[in-house]
């Protein structure tokens, strides 16, 4: 699964570019790659083509891509980009994701209780009024303070002069700063889902592997005062397909990168941040497992967040290995050798290795306090937001907390006050999970004490999860319309930590962004200035979870000693079902196995092709030349997962849905004619 | 489940005495609690009874205990214990762990591949020689010299004087040294094995819970020259089983306590080694789980390992929330406070919390090459024990490494050189791993560079696990006999590595040997002998792994707002597999649904009692005044988790399966006409 998970974003520290090769690249729609496409494909596309598939392509807030489908604001994303809203749609009795979801009427669709949607509407370059806002001679702390006011000022004007929501994107970690406006949707409501078990065929052990056989899609339709949305532009939907061989474009939001950090900064993830990562997405992993075996209600409450961990997990257990593998350190240190020797990048180089010894002095007690780590479940995060913004919102604009800025505030408050379920049970499982963590991870700390005030980590995370009133969106919303003389006088026992905490949690977050990002932001923009110079035009940015062009050729590959086809078929799913016995997670739901007889089998039903793409850009539109939609992307396989750092295309494929095999499944499996016609219309 | 994982061996540094109260006590059976019996129960057993059930008892010394239910060598233990030997027996085509197993001959009786049991023949106290042997003035690694020099000494003499094998045991950490001789069998073969879904009914989700329903019983039957061995002693089987209410005994092996660790060693626990196991365990459970998910043959290769480290870090983790519980410590700090004010223990608090900070600087390195924590799967364990059997038996009995003294030679090649089942995926698969977490904990070491010879940690295990000849037990026996010549002369990669990083490995060992538990040793001992001094009788060593015997009353207990009964019927157990709808692991075998009409669903299944006991008592035998069998212990009840650290019987209570409940089952489920018999004899 290529969706972005929350933890992504926790280490997007230091996007740089590189000199692309090959499919190579992530491409700005303000910069595609008009050479590389013309040379390699024979094809130039009209800013008019790209202005229609940059506005037919959605973002998915809570991690994924996604594109309008229709002129009646329909929408195609993966399940799993969906799964979060699907599974916040469900009860113990009525499980949409177990057994799937279809609105065969307008009435009948279903609104997401949180979910923001994005549609990008237009890019400006700001980058000489941000760089201008810092002087030569300023600290780094100054510096921090200074760039922020500045975003901060910027996106409020231009949120009121357009209405729109405007976020400005750091491209090249500090080398150029591009204003993106957005057209927001959070009326979403779903339309059709399949069920998990073709939606996740072979399940975890199948996942990031090829060939594969998910039908992973869902349909949502975007509202605007109460009636289906008119988007500015839809794509057009091709009844034949991706084709072996041909180009094929995707526009999507891929997650984060690390193609160009240096070779101290890429030792420091492999040695830090990622053998952490991956022991907390190990932890969680088997604590959301043994929760679930306790029963099957359990298990639906868990689904989505057990799925996201299990991805992560997988998606970062490869990423250590690439760099655990000796050969891409080597490459790398052979690349930044050849930098260096220009002297273009003047001291960035011993600015980065100097920021990332502070990070790694700080990571662990800053992961805990400042990511907040050690506050396991979502009632601690919501405590926290409640107190920070009645204290951020009292300061100016200028000096706030990024995530507290005025432009940010209606997206902020939409997801604080939604009434999603909260399960006590888990959030306690959660919780006291956290926090022995914290102990295990900071022994003899006294704020841990303080916290725990006498009581072990279980008993607890029980005392404060059956004592805070704030599962409830009443009493959040009365707190943050209360302001601050309310939320200081609540002696709710959640807010009463999330305050006992949140002093040295804000002084760990103030070392990290002036004493980590502000040098390194810096000092890779010197480096990217250098490889401006150096390399001329061929230079994509690394992801920054915001709107890119990726584009590929339709093709198999060799992975001694088997061919791999460029797609698989029908046939191909109802044989591996039968391999393993039917049994889960190749097990096929009913629908499916009573419609074998009916289906073609030889329809495609997933492919492949050498696009570079990573976690985000899950649910991306493929198109052919003509803008048609020919599949939707889902996934790569093992090779892409060393994508964060290195792209290839000798064995690495991106892997999507069919668009011939959706309308096969939607007609055959589900006979979903209301879907097919508007599809076709 | 209490069986006995290796992981424990690891942690037993420092048990030390306590003053029992209520039925608490691991008691020796040279030292029985004769005057707690008759005052709490007004039972004096003879010399003659003790005896009888301390023959009767018998180590499974993979893990966990047993004992003789006929005078035909007949034993039973639980299914957990024997599970090792069942899954060894067991083949893709006939698996004996799902579909059980019944020998109705003797000769259809299988014989396991590596097993050895032990039944303890005589204690002798050897106090004066072994230390005698060191002397004042003596620096810390000359007493460790000269300790383990006398104990090599003495196991020589005793087993080429008796012929049995023969182990000093270390009492309370120093303050004792008890010789005990073994009657030793290696044919010991399989006698009947109940189907994994009732032995182990409930899964990981009711392990360690009560109420239960499980047949976590399996028969063998040791042999000697080819025939049923006839036991000095045998348990008669009381037809009633266990009645509420009544005194019971068990003769077992629990394998480490450490209840009476200063706080100094108990903070260290707490804040290094159990969270780094319990880091460890679930990166294993995973691991597994991702291996078993592939494939069901995956899976039944990989059961025992997965069950094993299930019940390990269930365990732990419990453990660890014991020592997260600060009224733990502070009771600890309070009963310390109080000893150290006599002054009668000397400088022993300080010696201990320095021979604490040294463990601390070396574990992680330690656990990685010296515990071989690096080098995951069987055959580097393989090639270090060729590679150091070599090397060892070349030295002086007194100057070797304990597991490679005379006496114990026998035992450790009969496990190096059996034919047991070696999977190289599964090897590759934790090998590869264990490569990695060696690099994420110890970033930047030369010797991890060495070791993967420019390939990354997977790349480095595919080649040894292809490259070695070590899985074939032909070439190990080869190897052995070709003594050191031929072993240094081999180029088997596995061996290469193993020769690689011995040099390290043994350092790290001689100073945990001579500057941790030398020094902790000492200084427990110099506890142990205040306590005798202040205390009196009432002390119990902790836990050794060695035969114990404990006490109290069938009874149940409040666990607000419930009150658990003493008892669970066969009744309980259908309701709570419909309570999960049959769904695993709350499903039942075809055997047990077919025979429910059959059953007497009032009899008892499982029972409680307070009996204090720990992971190596797994399968110990449960006694009435009479010495009759009336159940066989399994496990305990999540309070008990803290009994590693402290007895109490208010909610803590050990599970037994019940002895009238096994003859139902056998009779009215399995019709095992010829066990009913041979029992009744």
């Amino acid at each position: 699964m290529r969706k972005l998970t929350t933890l992504i974003a926790l280490l997007c520290v230091a996007p740089v570019a590189i000199p692309a090769m090959a499919d190579e690249g992530m491409w700005l729609f303000n910069k595609p790659p008009l050479r590389q496409l013309q040379e390699r494909y024979n094809f130039t596309p009209s800013p008019a083509w790209l202005e229609h598939l940059q506005k037919s392509a959605v973002r998915f807030n809570n991690g994924g891509s996604a594109s309008f489908v229709s002129n009646e604001g329909l929408i195609i994303t993966n399940h799993h980009v969906g799964f979060d809203c699907i599974q916040k749609l469900s009860t113990a009795e009525r499980d949409l994701v177990a057994n799937g979801f279809r609105a065969k009427t307008r009435a009948e669709e279903l609104q997401c209780p949180d979910l923001e949607i994005n549609v990008l509407m237009s890019i400006e370059d700001v980058t000489t009024r941000v760089s201008g806002a810092t002087k030569p001679g300023m600290s780094s702390a100054e510096a921090e303070a200074a760039t922020r006011a500045t975003l901060n000022a910027i996106e409020k004007e231009s949120l009121e002069k357009t209405g729109l929501r405007s976020d400005v994107v750091t491209l090249y970690q500090g080398g150029q700063y591009h204003l993106y406006r957005y057209k927001k949707y959070t009326d979403v409501r779903l339309v059709f889902a399949p069920e998990e078990d073709i939606a996740f065929f072979g399940g975890d052990p199948d996942n990031f592997e090829y060939p594969r056989f998910n039908l992973d899609i869902s349909f949502f339709r975007a509202y605007e005062n109460g009636k289906p949305a008119r988007p500015d532009a839809f794509l057009k939907w091709s009844p034949e397909g991706a084709k072996e061989g041909e180009l094929v474009v995707v526009a999507g939001h891929p997650g984060t990168t690390e193609r160009l950090n240096t070779v101290a900064h890429l030792e420091s993830m492999r040695d830090v941040s990622y053998p952490w990562l991956l022991n907390y997405l190990r932890r969680q992993e088997l604590l959301l497992e043994i929760y679930s075996e306790r029963g099957k209600e359990n298990a639906r409450r868990a689904k989505d967040d057990l799925l996201s961990i299990e991805n992560a997990r997988k998606s970062y257990d490869g990423s250590l290995g690439a760099l655990q593998d000796p050969a891409l350190i080597a490459s790398k240190r052979a690349d930044e050798q050849r930098l260096r020797q220009t002297g273009l990048a003047g001291d960035a180089f011993d600015m980065i290795e100097r920021a990332v010894a502070k990070s790694r002095a700080i990571y662990v007690e800053r992961q805990m306090l400042s990511s907040g780590y050690a506050f396991g479940g979502d009632l601690f995060n919501k405590a926290r937001a409640i107190v920070r913004l009645a204290e951020e919102t009292a300061k100016p604009n200028a000096q706030r907390l990024r995530e507290y800025r005025d432009s940010n505030l209606e997206s902020l408050k939409y997801g604080l006050l939604a009434d999603s379920p909260i399960y006590g049970d888990l959030e306690t499982a959660k919780l006291a999970d956290s926090l022995s963590f914290w102990m295990e991870s900071m022994p003899g700390d006294p704020l841990i004490a303080k916290v725990l005030n006498g009581k072990s980590p279980r008993q607890r995370a029980v005392e404060l999860v059956q004592g805070t009133g704030l599962a409830n969106p009443a009493i959040r919303k009365e707190l943050v319309e209360g302001g601050k003389a309310k939320i200081d006088a609540s002696k709710d026992p959640m807010l009463v930590v999330a305050r006992l905490v949140d002093a040295r949690a804000r002084e760990l977050r103030k070392q990290q962004e002036e004493e980590v990002q502000e040098p390194l932001r810096q000092a890779y923009a010197k480096i990217a200035n250098a490889k401006f110079r150096a390399g001329g035009e061929n230079l994509y940015p690394d992801a920054t979870f915001t709107l890119r062009l990726s584009f590929g050729a339709v093709k198999g590959y060799r992975l001694d000693p088997y061919v791999q086809p460029w797609s698989t078929t029908f046939a191909g799913l109802y044989d591996r079902s039968a391999q393993h016995e039917r049994e889960e997670p190749w097990d096929l739901p009913k629908s499916w196995t009573d419609a074998q007889s009916k289906i073609d089998l030889k329809v495609p039903f997933n492919f492949v092709a050498t696009i570079d793409s990573v976690g985000g850009n899950s649910g991306s539109p493929v198109v052919n030349r003509n803008g048609e939609f020919v599949g939707i992307l889902f996934d790569g396989n093992p090779s892409t997962l060393g994508y964060s750092f290195a792209y290839q295309d000798v064995d690495a494929r991106a892997i999507a849905v069919h668009g011939r095999g959706i309308l096969e499944a939607l007609k055959s499996v589900y006979g979903a004619t209301e879907l097919l016609t508007e599809l076709k219309k």
